[in-house]
């Protein structure tokens, strides 16, 4: 069964950083990269006509937002979507 | 008499885990898998249109979100609509 | 005079739970039992239609919510209409 | 110079209660009796159509609400609409 | 140049009591009598009709409302729309 | 390149009380002078019509409010609409 | 991938200060200028329309707003509508 989220929530699948993949530690030059990842399912209330039309795009948002679940074996975060700061 | 949820309520009839009902217990990696459950009856005042259209559905909610009820012999999880996370 | 409530106050005549009546106390399964109650007046600014509709029917709201008051040698209990949560 | 209520007050003139004014006290049943009053003049803001149309009404409303006044020699108690509970 | 109140405010020259005035103490009754003045000047965005036609009008407001300020060797009393309570 | 200012920001360039320019004390009485400016630029969601016509015009503020900063060589005091009083 | 601000979102190219740039420290009359940088993408739900049509402009934002990002190697200040006081 495909998932619909609901309300103002944004699932997410989160891309891995390159340091996360490679395990290469590319040393950072203090400044915070966002995190990225590709939007799923889009709930009914989100105001924002970019973030409506988004699905399968990229966005970004701020680190240490968005609640982690796994369903279905699939690991989403579950974003509101004032947490969600650019589409790609 | 049927039960008519009122304001942004929603009435789940909850769905226990696998692991609760096989009584094996399987070690998960780590990730918050969110409860899930039949929607029963849903009040006037939700303005979500898939949330509306839900009756019957299984939902995903957060766990610990809900307030359980008994009513007439039946287990019930009163949630309220921004509760709710996607509808399957 | 009859009482008209104002407001979304809902005053409600709440009925004794079984146990309450009988005398007999039955053990419960620690799930909470909402208590019930028939509406006797509703005020102007409620929104939820089913709530509006509700004029001596039968309503669930949780416990340890409402106003007990007294008036004319009836008891009522005072709500708010979002401490209503199904019309039976 | 009549007063005119502004805002979302409600000047009213509360009635001493029974066992106030007889000076025999009856002991009550542990049940909280609304406050009682008759409405003097009602603010412009008011949305409750049954506060609007309750001038020289009786009105109750929760012991404890309110603020005493007095102008002109008379005692008013001024309560905003929404500590009005019920029009008699 | 005249004095043009903006938002919700409302300046007011206050009127003193009776007892400030008269020098003689009159002993009260344990009320609160609430402070009196004339509304000088109104701000655009005040919503009660009452109080948006009370240029010249005395009014009424709860003692220990307002900031009392003084411009042009006036002294006004500057209070917001909410904390008018009656014109007179 | 002129300052335009946004949401409800008012720039004003602030008057130096008497005291502050002549050098000579001038005991007050008590009573609070509000800071006088003249307005310079306007945001476009002010909502008060009488402080949307105010460019160039002097206004009143609570002393203690806005936040002074500095441009261009010339020093404006940032104020949001609500904190202006009166304009005159 | 251009980037798309959401929300009420404002991506700003930051200007180093003067004294940033030239390594010569000009001391400051003790006013706080405000910081300064260039529009680069704007949210859909930004009301002021100023800000709306700032794309590629010069902004004033208070010192110590906004949140600092790097996305493909380039350095924006993400501030939310109401951080930014003018446009230049």
């Amino acid at each position: 069964m495909p998932i619909q989220a609901t309300n103002d929530f944004v699932f997410v699948i989160r891309e891995k950083a390159e340091s996360e993949k490679s395990g290469i530690i590319i040393p950072d030059q203090g400044l915070e990269k966002p995190n990225q990842g590709t939007v799923f399912t889009l709930g009914d209330l989100i105001q924002d006509k970019n973030i409506k039309k988004a699905k399968n795009k990229k966005c970004l948002f701020f680190k240490g937002t968005g609640f982690p679940i796994e369903y279905d074996g699939i690991e989403y975060l579950v974003l509101t979507s004032n947490q969600i700061i650019a589409i790609l």
